[in-house]
Formats: C-alpha cells, sequence, structure tokens
C-alpha cells in the first residue's frame, strides 16, 4: 500500500469541486462542496448518535436506504438542525443538484456543517449550484476539502493505493473538525471515495466495524455533534471483482479503509478547535477491549490532562486520575505510565505509583506535537488507542463567541 | 430558619483554626485546618468514587467506622494520592493530632487536596500540629476554610439556624473547589458541624440523600477527583431529643442541610477555576427524576455551552446539542429553552426549534455574573437543578502549569 495525491478524487471515475456560494459572509471562503462519481456507486453511512439530528441527515438516510449514491453535497456556515422548514431545503437541495447533473435525487448524500438553529435560505444553493457542477474536475478534490471547512486550520485529506484481486485500486478521504467533536456517536463529517468493487452490505459492514476504533476514539471537547456523518461511496471502477463476502480481498480493503481513517482521525484530532498538539493515548494489557478503549477515552477527555499538554507539564497524577474514574474495570496498583513523542520518552508513573523522572526530559518530549501517552494496564493484552488534542486559550476563545 | 454567621463553628461546642505549617511554599498561605468538637460527635461521610483513592480517604474510612468522630484534620498543598507510602503517612497525622488534643486516633477524620503523585512528608505535620492545636477557637472558622483552599479565589463557608423539637439548632459548613469537580462521585472538600442531636445512622442517611441533588450535580471541569470527601459531625449540644428515626425532626434537619450544601455548591460552582460566571441549569417537565438530572448535567458539563457562556453569546443550539447527547429519553421535538439572570428572562427555543429573539436583551441577560439555563421537557413532572461555570482563558492558564 503507498500514499498517494489526490484525496477524494484519487480513485478512479470521482470528480469533485468548492466553491463559494453565498451561505457564509465571507466572500473568500468556499462555502459548498460537491462530490460526484461518474457511475452509480455503493454507498454506507454512519450518523451521529445525538437525539438531535440534522435535517439533511435524515434526507441522506432516506436516499442511500437502497445501497447506492451518486453525489455527495455539503455545505458549511449553516447546519440546517433545530429549523422547522430543514428537511424541505436539503430535500429541495439534492433536487436542484438532481436536476442540474440529470441524475436522481435519490442518489444525492445531502450534508451541513455549521451554526445550529440558524433560518437557512435555498437561494444559495440555486445561485452556487449550476456553478458547482460546471466546475467539476479530476482536480477538484483540494476544493471541495476547502468548501466543508468551519472553524479547521487544515484542509484534512489522503490517499491510499493497494490491490484487490490484482487490480490496483485506491480509496481517499476528507474530512472536516474540529469542535463538538467526541467519541461514542457516529462522528464529523467524513466522506471517502473508492474505485473498489464491493457490495452496499459490505461497503456498511467496513465502514460500520473501522469507525468503532478510528472516529469513535476521538474527542476534541466532549461535545458530540448533531450533524456527523462518515459517508463511502465505493464506484468500482478500478475493475476487481465485486467483493461479496468476508474473505482476503475483504480484509485487505478493511485495511485500506482503516490506513485512511486513522490518517483522518489524527488529523481531526490534532486539528481540534485552539489544538497546538496532537494527542495519542495508546493503552495496553487491558483486561479486554472495552476496558482498554473506555480507558484511552477517558485520559484524552479529560480537561485537565489537556490543559497539562498544553503547559508541557509532566502531571502524569491526572492521567491516573482520569482512568480511575474512567469507570472501566482496572487495577490501579498495577498501571504503568510513560510520555513519549519525538523528543524521547520518559517514565513517569509504575505500580500506580510515582517514580523519580528528569523534569527537563519530560518538558522536552511535552514540548513536542505529537504528544504520545501511554498507559500499560498490565492485566491482559487488548490495547486500544484513542485521538484528541490540548486545551487551549484558543479553544476558549474560538468558542465564547462562535456566532459573530 | 435564618442564615448566621461563623461558618464551621456556627453550631455550639465546636471549634476551628488554620495555619500555614510548610506544605506550601507560599508562606502566606494556610496550609492546613483543623476542626475539633469539644465532645465526640455522630459522624457520616461519603467519599468519591474514583478508583484511585487519596490515601486519607482510607484511613478516615476506617476511623468513622463506628459512626463517630472528633476532629477534621485537612491540609492543601499535597493531595497524598498514588504516594507508596500515603496510609503511613494519614494514619501519623491522627496520631500526632490525637497525641497533641490527648483523643483517640481513631476519632480523627483525615483529608487532602492538593497535586496528586507528590511525595509528603510528615515533618510539616509534627511542626505545625502543636500551634495548630493551641490556636483553636469559635472564631476559628474562617481560618479552617482557608487552610483548605487550592485555586480557590474564595473561601466557602455558609451556616443557618433551625428549629428542632422545640430546641435552637444550627448547621454550617465549609467547602473548597475549584477544579477537578464533576458530578456522578462523591464531590469535593465539604466539612459541615451541626449542633443537633442525631444517631450516625440517620446522619449518613440525610448525606448521602442528600449529595445526590447537591454536590453531585455539580461540574467544573468533568475530571472527578481522587480526593473527594463531604464529611458532617453532628455533637448534640444544641440539646435536642435525638433523631433517631425518619420523622419530623428528621426532615427538618434534612432541609436546613440542604440549605447549606446547595449554598455551598452554588459558591463551588461560581468559584470553578478561572469561572466568570455560575450557571444553573433547571430542568422541567421530565418524565422522570434520573433523565432531569442527565439532562441537567450534560448541559452544565458541555464545553461548547459553558464558552458560549463565557462569551455572553445566547448560542442555544449548544443546549439542544447536549440534550440531545446527554443519553436520556426525551423528546427533542418538545423542548422549550429560556435563559434568565437578573436582568431578565428570554424566550430561545420553543417545540425544539429557535424562535426570533432581541440579541441585545439575550447579552443584557448573559453579561450578569449568575446565569440560569431553563429547560422545559414538556413531557412529564419531574425537575432536577444542576450547577457549573463558564470556560475561560483562566481555566486553561491555571491548569496549563498548575504544579510549577
Amino acid at each position: 500500500m503507498k500514499i498517494i495525491d489526490g484525496g477524494v478524487c484519487a480513485a478512479k471515475g470521482f470528480l469533485a469541486n468548492g466553491i463559494h456560494c453565498g451561505i457564509r459572509k465571507n466572500k473568500t471562503k468556499r462555502d459548498i462542496a460537491l462530490i460526484y462519481s461518474e457511475t452509480r456507486a455503493s454507498a454506507a453511512a454512519v450518523y451521529t448518535k445525538n437525539l438531535v439530528k440534522g435535517a439533511p441527515l435524515s434526507v441522506t438516510k432516506n436516499h442511500i436506504a437502497d445501497g447506492y449514491a451518486r453525489a455527495v453535497i455539503c455545505n458549511s456556515g449553516n447546519a440546517n438542525t433545530c429549523n422547522a422548514d430543514g428537511i424541505e431545503i436539503a430535500e429541495k437541495t439534492a433536487q436542484l443538484l438532481a436536476k442540474e447533473m440529470k441524475i436522481d435525487a435519490s442518489d444525492v448524500v445531502v450534508a451541513s456543517t455549521g451554526v445550529i438553529g440558524l433560518p437557512m435560505s435555498i437561494e444559495p444553493f440555486e445561485m452556487g449550484i449550476p456553478a458547482l457542477v460546471a466546475g467539476l474536475s479530476r482536480d477538484g478534490g483540494h476544493a471541495a476539502t476547502e468548501g466543508i471547512m468551519t472553524t479547521d486550520t487544515r484542509p484534512k485529506e489522503i490517499a491510499v493505493e493497494f490491490t484487490v484481486g490484482g487490480k490496483v485500486c485506491r480509496i481517499g478521504g476528507i474530512a472536516k473538525g474540529s469542535g463538538m467533536i467526541h467519541p461514542n456517536m457516529a462522528t464529523m463529517l467524513v466522506f471517502i471515495t473508492t474505485d473498489v468493487a464491493i457490495c452496499p452490505t459490505l461497503l456498511q459492514k467496513a465502514l460500520s466495524g473501522d469507525i468503532e476504533n478510528t472516529f469513535n476514539m476521538v474527542s476534541v471537547d466532549g461535545d458530540t455533534s448533531t450533524n456527523d456523518m462518515v459517508c463511502i461511496l465505493a464506484n468500482g471502477a478500478a475493475g476487481n471483482a465485486e467483493i461479496t463476502e468476508n474473505g482476503e480481498d475483504f480484509k485487505t480493503f478493511m485495511t485500506a479503509l482503516n490506513t485512511v481513517t486513522v490518517d483522518l482521525c489524527r488529523k481531526i484530532a490534532g486539528d481540534g478547535e485552539g489544538a497546538t498538539k496532537l494527542l495519542e493515548c495508546k493503552v495496553t494489557g487491558a483486561k479486554e477491549l472495552s476496558v482498554a478503549k473506555t480507558v484511552a477515552r477517558s485520559v484524552i477527555c479529560s480537561s485537565l490532562v489537556k490543559a497539562a499538554m498544553f503547559g508541557a507539564d509532566a502531571n502524569w497524577g491526572r492521567v491516573l486520575c482520569a482512568i480511575g474514574y474512567a469507570g472501566a474495570d482496572v487495577d490501579i496498583n498495577k498501571v504503568d505510565v510513560d510520555f513519549a513523542s519525538v523528543g524521547g520518552r520518559i517514565a513517569v508513573c509504575r505500580s500506580g505509583s510515582g517514580v523519580e523522572f528528569s523534569e527537563e526530559l519530560a518538558k522536552q518530549i511535552l514540548l513536542k506535537e505529537e504528544i504520545e501517552i501511554l498507559v500499560s494496564l498490565n492485566d491482559g493484552d487488548a490495547t486500544a488507542t484513542a485521538w484528541g488534542c490540548d486545551l487551549t486559550y484558543d479553544y476558549v476563545k474560538i468558542n465564547g463567541d462562535y456566532r459573530t
């Protein structure tokens, strides 16, 4: 497997675009994105578990119920959530796009991200869709990535090339973070395309299985968004024999998918609102998987751990504290904790108690941009990783007055 | 019932003191507190549910297993947690105090608060206890309050006077916040004294019942501390007939206790680390109590709601979002939300959708120091209140480098 350029257009038969259509006031900011498959593609998605769901999610769920789709349209700047006419607007968006592209409206995936409860108008879509469609190209993946950004500071994309049944295949994805992000849901907005031939049932199985260990292990701020969605389209343009069972080809596909999703997880967490650092908590030696996951997420979600990492302060007691209240079956007296980065690795806790360590070395390690918090529970074989970021002044600044 | 002065010394027969004994480097900061009952008192306590528990908690649990105690000694500056010799030091502290006061070491409640995993020495206790005991007085409640403060900016105390069986009784308490505070545990450090005569069993029943609706409904940062404890001593000096059953007198006592605990909850939340505002989320119309409590806590714990309140931004969509991911059985289409303060009251959401409102009035309301977030679920009769604070730059500052 190798990493390649092109993001969501790396897979054969996909075009994309992103433009400014008028949802945002700032005309220099793209606010709408389109991803298009030249042929009908197998489609699968997972959605937020928040009881408050963005109107586009209901429409999308309905549209891909048959397992197929051809286009994804996504705006930023307005979440189209908690609006009385939300469903109507999301449906109308799909219809406008379908008409312009001469495809079936029920093959359109609709998504929105931005402020909740802000009235939404159909006008920017009416104005923008013709130009959005006219500009579709094989080079448009990056513009599409920009079109779905909110408080993200960096576009997030990745693609890899791999082989299934002797055929070269590609899978690529784009994502937007970066606030209102918390595990145990269906995640943030992520769109993945692949030219692998795979039936809708196995595509959904692959996606649903993967996100449990990837996007559901990311937290920026503990808030589960109302508009989260991960959607994947597989158009079969690579020419492999269609994957219809859980065999070798499916495993190869799962590995490629996981490479894309883990990369996007790291990018989302590292670009969390206000973040200066990516935090990766790797838990090993757990009694069972659920314990490893619960502990990893608890550490990543702790405001006090996050603030300590911002300050490059090796306050490992807060890591122990977060393990202790995680609600998992852990023997605290067996717990070891290390901090690591490209700056080195340092042991700070053994068997639940502190050990002497060099504060200078710890500082050197924690001043880097990607920090590993390594927790050994010494109680079994299960492992898990969770991704997060530090808590900074800028998180408060960004969210203290997001609407204005 | 009326509010009176004196805090933890308001009840007859209680003395207190707080001094600097050398645990903290800053000599102007008191770092040890003592509360003493002239006679043996009924004692009850609740403890953190964190698996990592401060050593003093184990010692205290053991000491009050018989239902009685005479003294509470509590230091700040070091949590005495995750130290291999923690239990030994906590026991030794009780012994030193017992020897100096000529009481039984098993009648001493021990507590610590401060940094986790910092080696702790017995020397400051050896040096300080004689002066701490010598300075005990009826006026020492305030000094004791100061002795248990960590990042608290204000001492927290309250006392009330009420009548049980024709006898005037008093109950007062002191508390320390202000970070690592989260519901669903046994809370922060709170010491309550009363001169009511009540048997240990009913005292424990009163305390355990009360905290479910008070301290367990407070959150500053979602982190459940390792050293939380609420302890109450009742010495019977008021001369009422001892309360030994769940009758009228017990109810009167519960009401007085609740007045003290709610007041301390508001003080702890309002003085949360970095806080500029007290947030009070009142949920009404819930199907059942557990729903009301879950929703109230979810709103209070949301980083995004907290940051919006800091910015006086009426971003009610974040309140809806937090209700949606709370995990409670709620019909989102029935939810109403208002914001209120001494600046007025404003409706922002009806039946799950936004309503037009004056941004100016909303700003005026949210710029006040005590904000009410009023959530009506319109689905039953259960109600609950949770307390929290806004998320500010100073929370990050305080916790970015707490140890230095």
